[in-house]
């Protein structure tokens, strides 16, 4: 993909984070060979970033590799934290958890791409693998039809473009007039649905979140075992306390945003 | 903090990092100005760090200011995707957590804070507030005793001379002496517990996760409501159950290092 073509383009930038990003699943231990191997980048360059990601704490040499630290987990906490949309929702999605017995989500859009930012699980054997961060390709969820429903005309077209991040296939793929369709029915409606459509046995419904100007900013979720819960249970029991939960979070949200927030441990 | 000095350190990298981490909480969005004073970049080095940004998706503008992405979150979830931790612990952490109702959480070292990597949470009105992500005071916890008494001589020394990063202060700060006598004793027993010295009316007991050299690579942690939960029932019942799982995930975690990994969805 090109990119930085820009005079303002800081390549140096670019290639540090892209060497964070080459540590993924099953890579906890990288050589300097597979980071230069992974990223297209010389091995010298590779060289200078992990040294300098070594001085800041974000690396550390392993053996004869390198591996990331806790300290990268700063960066992607920044963005939940400044957000403040988990420690709003978190109350409410507890209370939701204790009624349903099911696990509940948040999730944004990020290209073609849901990415989890918020979760409370209920332990079960059998549930949905995913935690904040995890990707799954939008049109596949009913939180990715309840963000992309949300888009304004056109701008849904652009974002399915994108390749998806996720390294997953949705089991059934919908054309464009189907997808049309069902964007259509989630605006009229205000809530989505999915059954099996991702992964097999896994069933949920959606609705948005929305802040004081009525813009969409997230959406909710429960999902569920379809051999645990019937859709009937799902759309008849847990969707209204669902769309309940997604208004009082909003409207947290709302109040929220009106003043100063102080986090506390306790 | 002077840092850089030597010739392969890439100050554009630490600078990019650095706007990230600017994003806290109650910043979701920031000016060139706000990010300049917190940062205390130049604003035109601001500027062009931020169109970088933008340009590889990691933020957006937003009115007046900028936003970071959920793309963020790809940069913590690698170090929690690549360490294959999380996995691996997972389940046996659900099957404790069915088991104590209570709460487990996993964390790692990082300075003088532990960082909570994974967690299994109950639903229940009064919990520690506390993600992925979160940092405490290490000596203040039960997780971060046990990774403390983990380090070799003088190591623990050397890593409480560091700064807080977790804005927090223990309620009851140990001398030097002190501290040396828990962490003997904490090597001596394999487990350590903590009883409100963290925050009032939270309680919870830890143990090591090591991996097939027997070194500690993490610690695991059960931590209970002080006025549900004695500390007779958290040593008696939770404490034996909690050191059987972290053997459990110890052993599935030295089976794992030996072999590929691959991530399903579902």
């Amino acid at each position: 993909m090109p990119r930085g073509t820009g005079p303002d383009f800081i390549e140096a930038l670019a290639r540090g984070l892209d060497v964070i990003r080459a540590f993924g699943p099953g890579r906890p231990v990288m050589t300097l060979a597979d980071l230069a191997a992974v990223t297209g980048l010389a091995r010298p360059t590779v060289r200078r970033i992990l040294l300098t990601l070594i001085e800041l704490g974000y690396a550390r040499a392993d053996g004869p590799g390198y591996a990331l630290t806790p300290r990268v987990l700063d960066l992607g906490v920044a963005y939940v934290d400044s957000s403040g949309l988990w420690d709003v929702a978190r109350p409410h999605m507890e209370r939701l958890v204790a009624r349903t017995n099911e696990s509940c989500s948040v999730a944004q859009l990020d290209g073609s791409d849901i990415v989890y930012v918020a979760r409370v699980a209920v332990p079960k054997i059998v549930s949905l693998v995913v935690h904040i961060g995890t990707r799954f390709p939008a049109v596949a969820t009913s939180l990715g039809k309840v963000l992309l429903a949300a888009l304004p005309a056109g701008e849904a077209e652009r974002v399915l473009a994108e390749p998806t991040r996720s390294g997953l296939t949705p089991r059934r793929q919908l054309d464009a007039a189907e997808r049309d369709e069902v964007l259509r029915e989630v605006r009229a409606r205000g809530w989505a649905a999915t059954d099996e459509q991702l992964a097999a046995g896994i069933r949920s419904v959606a609705a948005p979140l929305r802040d004081g100007d009525g813009r969409v900013v997230a959406a909710i979720n429960v999902n569920a075992h379809a051999a645990e819960t019937s859709m009937d249970v799902l759309l008849e029991h847990h969707l209204p306390l669902l769309l309940a939960t997604a208004g009082d979070i909003g409207a947290d949200f709302a109040r929220l945003a009106a003043v100063p927030r102080v986090t506390v441990a306790s």
